[in-house]
């Protein structure tokens, strides 16, 4: 009898183009899926709740799967997991109803940005961060990451490439930490349009490095415009934390 | 006129098939000859303290060049850091004698190895340890250490690939520490043959998991035989820390 089952998965983007499967390109679905099928022997479809980009990282990325098997599932993860390379891991597997949908269902999902702020070269972890060589005033940016939350018009920060006509979303989290050299900036929301973390952050950061005072997020809503808003912030800072059902 | 220009070099190894040149393939010297060369304009020969292997880290690769250049030191390292890819940095630059000479002159070597036993698969680190996800007793791999400290002939943990005849080198420390679900082994000496850390490492493994006892250490060193030592650890672990002179 077929099984709904959802895993958490973990993965180090920086080796993938991104979670979604594309031709001639190597994504973490896919190589997911791969692992899968070697397992059971047969094609297996992963349905992952959030499109990471290519070099976006994630803690707490969901996926499911509909399969018919008598395989217990600690002995699927453990299997699975010793496949995969060592840059994807499922950290855990539950079966759920059987119309539970990773996509649909999200209540809420939590992302956290990651600047170095420090002038050495972090050499082992460049990739999972944004290296910004210079002083950045996290009171202020806090200040505008406030002026971030709540139900709005988020055109400002979607990517031109973003064709949904509807860009109201809900932002219930934006906060701006300083933590010795690191920036670390926390974004909770109920749904997102593409791109539109980094380039919050990217907005974020002129405000930081002092070209913007924080009221200028108000005229960066007000104008509906990408071309308002901040440069795009690079995708390696980027992680998923976690999906909330 | 000529300086003898020293720089310290830290590198994630992980992209790179090892420090030294190689037809066809990708070298942390190469990357740099090339930044050095696009900044001078002209070819310039880096000449490194240790031939570190292909995955293997340093944060303390010892190199030196001799050029004729009025460009201050601090502005070299800061363009060619510029110029270097986020994983190869240049952390310390100074002028020495034109006799100093990175590879005849080291008083020693301190390398470090980073096991990590935890079950989980770090996705975000596997580049830099050896995920080893059992448990390992360091009391007793901390012991069967001290065996390996000192000057004698350490012929059983050389490469076969080392056609070196003299195989008696000196080690100075060789100690094992657990820090949570982390090992770290320590290993300073004088000069170290192809492999020769890795084989420690691998042979303090097999006591940590408790397939030998710390005394077969000395049957090991009286072997003379590479067949009587450890399995060769895997390479992402090890770090040349720092080069003393």
């Amino acid at each position: 009898m077929d099984k709904n089952i959802k895993m958490t998965v973990a993965y180090d983007g920086s080796a993938y183009h991104g979670w979604a499967k594309q031709r001639d390109t190597v994504s973490v679905q896919q190589t997911l899926e791969e692992a899968l099928a070697a397992l059971f022997e047969k094609k297996v479809n992963v349905c992952g709740a959030s499109r990471t980009d290519a070099g976006v990282h994630a803690l707490g990325q969901t996926a499911n799967m509909v399969v018919d098997t008598p395989i217990p599932l600690e002995n699927i993860k453990r299997a699975v997991n010793n496949i995969l390379p060592a840059d994807i891991c499922i950290t855990d597997i539950e079966e759920v109803p059987l119309d539970f949908d990773p996509i649909g269902s999200p209540v809420k999902k939590h992302y956290r940005y990651t600047i170095y702020t420090g002038t050495g070269k972090p050499v082992f972890s460049w990739r999972t961060l944004w290296h910004y060589p210079r002083p950045l005033d996290t009171a202020k940016m806090a200040e505008a990451g406030k002026l971030m939350e709540g139900t709005k018009d988020y055109k400002s920060f979607a990517s031109a490439k973003d064709y949904r006509t509807d860009s109201i979303r809900t932002i219930f989290q934006c906060s701006v930490k300083a933590e010795g050299e690191f920036v670390i900036i926390d974004v909770v929301g109920r749904r997102f349009m593409y791109n539109m973390v980094r380039n919050m952050v990217g907005t974020l950061v002129e405000v930081g490095r002092g070209r913007w005072k924080p009221e200028k997020i108000q005229e960066i809503f007000a104008a509906r415009d990408r071309r308002a808003a901040g440069q795009l912030a690079p995708p390696n800072g980027l992680c998923l934390m976690k999906i909330y059902y």
